[in-house]
């Protein structure tokens, strides 16, 4: 175990197109942060539909619902000291703003992909499908997604890696004093302790 | 601040009529931990249907999607080192004990009231509704409540007082390792530090 950081608790929040990477860099940088000692929970969209929201659609109302679902659960947990990440595509601002204001310690994280690239690159063949008109309401092809306009955090993902974009949130976790890579004060007091 | 408690996280699932005093004990339970600096969350059925579950009804299915998503919360925040108080009336013992597989910590408590005695204390009212064939779905009057078979504890709340009570999962939380009334090492450390 790295040395331990501490944290008040908070919650990540990505918005972003699907295969933008927000899964991908959620896991590292839950890697990161459980190596130090920190709380971590990740709700990605799969997990919240299967667990908090089966049998709603991708309507605006049912994808809100979802989101709203996903921010109290997030919110139950940053002020309980965890650190919460929310890797859900996320595509309409007025309920991401309305989860930020009802959120302890929200920081917003936009995962942003040039659409063309993430066509080309197409990982999962979802692209492919939704351009064909297989797939309705598929966010950036057939349904709507608003960018977001004030977010903590910007991240391009079509020019760096993951693990920068992780440790830069780790960055902005620390300048917004949700997290402290300092030791802990127990620890600090336990090296006080003479021989 | 009363002395520290620590805690592992645990789950403390209520089960029992409406009227038998789950949130009356989760409250008092929940003030007594946090005095002794212990995180805590009461998810009960009205914030729970509110929050992730608007659009469901009262029938089986519908109610046991319910307690699958309030158990799904509760083992998020048990294994994060919060007690999760739930506080629904969780009626059908089937899922009940799927959601205790799936939990870390769980600890059932029966809050074990006749139904003769609530329906005549019928503090809200809703039990005249009920057997006046007003509310549909009412568990113990129009909809079936299945007794637990092996709760880890039982509590007959026509006997005692909602501080007995409390007290009585406090010690059932740490007979089963879950809560620790000792002082936590970090302070004990502290005090051995030479002045």
């Amino acid at each position: 175990m790295a040395e331990p950081w501490t944290t008040t608790g908070a919650t990540v929040w990505f918005t972003g197109l699907s295969g933008a990477g927000k899964t991908t860099i959620s896991e590292i940088l839950a890697r990161n942060l459980r190596e130090h000692d920190v709380r971590v929970e990740i709700l990605d969209g799969d997990v919240v539909r299967e667990n908090l929201s089966k049998g709603l659609g991708f309507s605006k109302e049912d994808r809100d619902i979802n989101i709203r679902r996903i921010g109290f659960v997030c919110d139950l947990l940053s002020r309980n000291g965890v650190i919460a990440i929310a890797a859900a595509i996320s595509p309409y601002r007025e309920v991401r703003d309305e989860v930020r204001s009802n959120t302890t310690n929200f920081l917003e994280v936009y995962a942003r992909c040039p659409i063309d690239v993430l066509s080309d690159r197409d990982v999962k063949g979802l692209y492919k499908k939704a351009l064909a008109g297989e797939i309705k309401n598929f966010t950036g092809v057939s349904d709507p997604y608003e960018e977001p306009l004030n977010s903590e955090l910007v991240v391009d993902t079509d020019r760096g890696t993951p693990e920068e974009y992780a440790d830069r949130i780790v960055d902005a976790l620390e300048e917004k004093g949700y997290l402290s890579r300092r030791p802990a004060p127990a620890a600090a007091r336990h090296d006080e302790v003479p021989a």
